[in-house]
């Protein structure tokens, strides 16, 4: 008789090695954006791809397959056998359903799907160069076809879109999204309204010349303080800041310095970090098994924003960190924390996501959200994009971008063949809103530890909370263990509304 | 029937992609040396593993033996096929070569070595600091015992030794190479002692403190001079420096700055360059077959030899090069061109290989090979070491190492177990010597274009002589086609002696 615990073992063994892989992967990948000599993109785009295949070899190899079906039956998803623990029946539905993703898509497709999407790069950055639209489009909207393809080949119940919306948060679907971000939408047109109607903040010493030098320095401050483990990740720089998820023990960041923006770089530095932390936080006993790994892309997203904004653009985190900054920064000498403060949550409706405000940035994923489920079930053409793009933004933001370029245009996700990754972008700061109530349950003072620099006590709740299990729970399910409610826009419009009518005094 | 150039490609195919592992595999040790964060080592480890388990089952795999066994009889090294032409036949010889070397060691000696040389290098290093040879003695045993066995699975013809340095210098052995390390022994020993008479030569002026970045800035200047391109390298920081094999697009260089020995960044950046440039010129369509690889470690170090000792060393090189340094480093104002030139080419025995200069250098070479061979052959036994060592080391250059540190323990190389490894280094100077005799026939005003800082002329050449091959040819049989005459040591002898009569006006 078999033993069900070595055949886990097993089953974790193979999954190893394929996360080691996945692991050299994403160092390739951060090579590529940090130090990578120019001319090396060539076979740097061979080696990925050569790893790729590796890896999908790996995850659907008959090793691999024999000894997960003696554990788990692949068609319905029940667990064979008896004693194995709660957790690990979990960790085998996780391998279950990523297995049934990898062998959904034949390698044809995937290959196909590869090829065209690194043209539709190519033919975005220019065709956003350009301010033309028209030139994207027929790459669109054959991105288009293979995303509603791809779609049927993953299978779903309601619509298309679930499936797509499945691969980076799984079990999230538009019947569940759907009322959260009607209700999101009506909360936040009506909070940017009233804030519009007062005067406007005054950020102007937010902008000037500040040395890249100094922001780096300050840059290493603030992981030191937030506990980022530089003996196990590192700070460099990159045209687009992220973080690569390598193991535990090589979780490395990177952020871009604006010599204009003081607080760009702090943002992104910590928005990395919260990232960074995640992957340093996951139990690196269960390297390559779902124990070990990231729940979702919302999950991830929460990390980050929790750090970006919950802690990162709190009074208490300026409290102890502004002394520092005007050390560093002489043109702030006569700033006072207050206003500091105030600039640095001011809120104003912006085209570009990417530089939007805590408030405004929600609209701006929604808005993708309804166009590109439009696009997916095929009710918004491809050519009536630009349009319906601007008449939402107007709508939503009470602003027309000047261009496609600062419209439509704007973001990679489409061209990079991303359907239905722009939702988890809001599912993030819904989720750090939920987390950061039960939170301030467990710590009412949290404020004043953050104010003397102390956040010892959030990593560690945070590797409580959140890190220690892995992919054990689903984002929903964890929403509920950690917060005790079903998951809600509440927390998060709770917290906007406070926050905001205490800085605009609404 | 076959198409056996359609095979040939078949066999090229399975070897790119093997090569592309390889490459991704010296990014992996470059980054373990220049950014990895220190907690990292584990699972870098562990990468480098996996890597290497994939890299041996291509080399071995079925699919490689078949296509490679339609071509060429394994057993024979007959290729079986007419009309692939010279050079894709000589390809297919070095491939069933490197195959039978790939096979002859059992998976489970190539773990149990690793497993040996990596207790055996943390031995060493603690051994070394503790300055006991004693302690390193026992480990050094079972490497030797390791290296024996390797020599037998291996096979060889006269002496066990041969074995061993076929895996670096392929097709020497140690009947071509005792005749020619004994004379050139003779010479060396001869040069030395009339150099020894001489009044000795002031470099004090090359001894201070220099700034690390403007250590950098020159070195960057340099490594614009001899056309390495740093749109397909760069040049980083390591404790020790090293070239980096990734692919001729992407072939990256470190050093170390020492902030008070003005030469020693200099030496390592060309020295490491000549490797970069050897990988950057090799023909990338080629890439992943022998046609596409360097020759030997022999041939490699030529290269490195070649920019850092016969143009870096030159008289030429520094009639470009002192006035920007000088304009760098105002301590050397009033010191001359001819003050420069000598200083920079003191011969004075040291203790330290890694430090003498290009006479006394091959000396060290020649005792640890002298002493190796002894070990493998097991003639001299472990304990025995130090006192052949100093013993040597006196009667080769009149010197005394004051401790086992400064003596056998010097070099890492034998903790790594890499047995037959060092004649490579004497090997490199003696064929960059005889390539160099070559090229002064083809450019016998050599010196007036480099004086004037052009040194494209001697990149074309090399590529030509050279890079272009890939392991078409043997290193013996390079040596033969470019200088037209079988290899010696009389090229290189005629050069120091006409170099350093010069100097010091013997």
């Amino acid at each position: 008789m078999n033993d069900p615990l070595a055949d886990y073992k097993k089953i974790h063994e193979i999954s190893r090695e394929t996360r080691i892989l996945e692991g050299i992967n994403s160092l390739l990948d951060w090579d590529q954006e940090t130090y990578m000599p120019s001319e090396g993109a060539g076979i740097r785009a061979e080696q990925l791809k050569t790893m790729a295949g590796l890896i999908h070899k790996n995850k659907t190899g008959k090793p691999f397959v024999t000894a997960l079906s003696k554990l788990i039956d692949l068609e319905t998803g029940k667990v064979r056998v008896k004693g194995l623990g709660k957790s690990k029946n979990a960790a085998l539905k996780v391998w279950r359903r990523d297995y049934l993703k990898q062998i959904a898509l034949p390698t044809r497709f995937v290959e196909d799907f590869a090829k065209l999407t690194s043209q539709a790069i190519l033919v975005w950055r220019s065709a956003r160069q350009e301010n033309s639209f028209h030139r994207f489009a027929p790459y669109l909207e054959k991105v288009i076809q293979m995303n509603r393809k791809k779609a049927d080949l993953l299978g779903y119940q309601d619509h298309p879109y679930d499936a797509l919306l499945d691969l980076y948060e799984p079990e999230m679907t538009t019947k569940k999204i759907n009322p959260l971000f009607s209700n999101l939408k009506t909360f936040l047109v009506d909070l940017i309204r009233k804030i519009q109607a007062q005067p406007e903040i005054d950020d102007r010493f937010l902008f000037g010349k500040f040395s890249a030098a100094k922001q780096v320095a300050f840059g290493h401050k603030i992981l030191k303080g937030v506990n980022y483990d530089l003996q196990r990740g590192r700070l460099d720089f990159s045209t687009h800041p992220f973080s690569s998820a390598c193991h535990p023990s090589d979780s490395r960041i990177t952020t871009r310095i604006h010599p204009t923006s003081l607080l760009s770089s702090v943002r992104s530095i910590l928005h990395e970090a919260g990232h960074g932390l995640y992957e340093m936080g996951l139990p690196a006993a269960e390297y390559g098994s779902p124990l070990g790994d990231a729940v979702s892309l919302g999950i991830h997203e929460s990390q980050s924003k929790w750090w970006e904004t919950r802690i990162g653009q709190s009074r208490a985190f300026w409290e102890h960190y502004f002394p520092l900054l005007k050390k560093e920064f002489k043109s702030l000498e006569k700033v006072s924390l207050e206003s500091f403060y105030r600039a640095s949550n001011k809120v104003k409706a912006s085209p570009i996501r990417i530089e939007a405000d805590e408030v405004t940035y929600n609209l701006h994923v929604i808005l993708r959200y309804e166009i590109e489920k439009a696009l997916i079930e095929g009710s918004l053409s491809i050519k009536e994009i630009p349009e319906a793009w601007n008449a939402r933004m107007e709508h939503l933001l009470g602003l027309v971008p000047s261009s496609d370029k600062e419209g439509c245009l704007q973001d990679i996700h489409w061209a990079m063949g991303a359907f239905g990754y722009f939702p988890t972008y809001t599912l993030g700061n819904l989720y750090a809103a939920q987390f950061f109530s039960a939170f301030e349950k467990d710590y009412p003072q949290w404020k004043k530890s953050v104010a003397k620099g102390d956040m010892r006590f959030i990593n560690t709740w945070l590797e409580k909370a959140v890190y220690c299990h892995g992919q054990e729970f689903s984002s929903l399910e964890l929403i509920k263990n950690i917060s005790g409610s079903p998951f809600s826009i509440n927390p998060f419009c709770n917290y906007l509304k406070s926050k905001y009518q205490d800085i605009y005094q609404l």
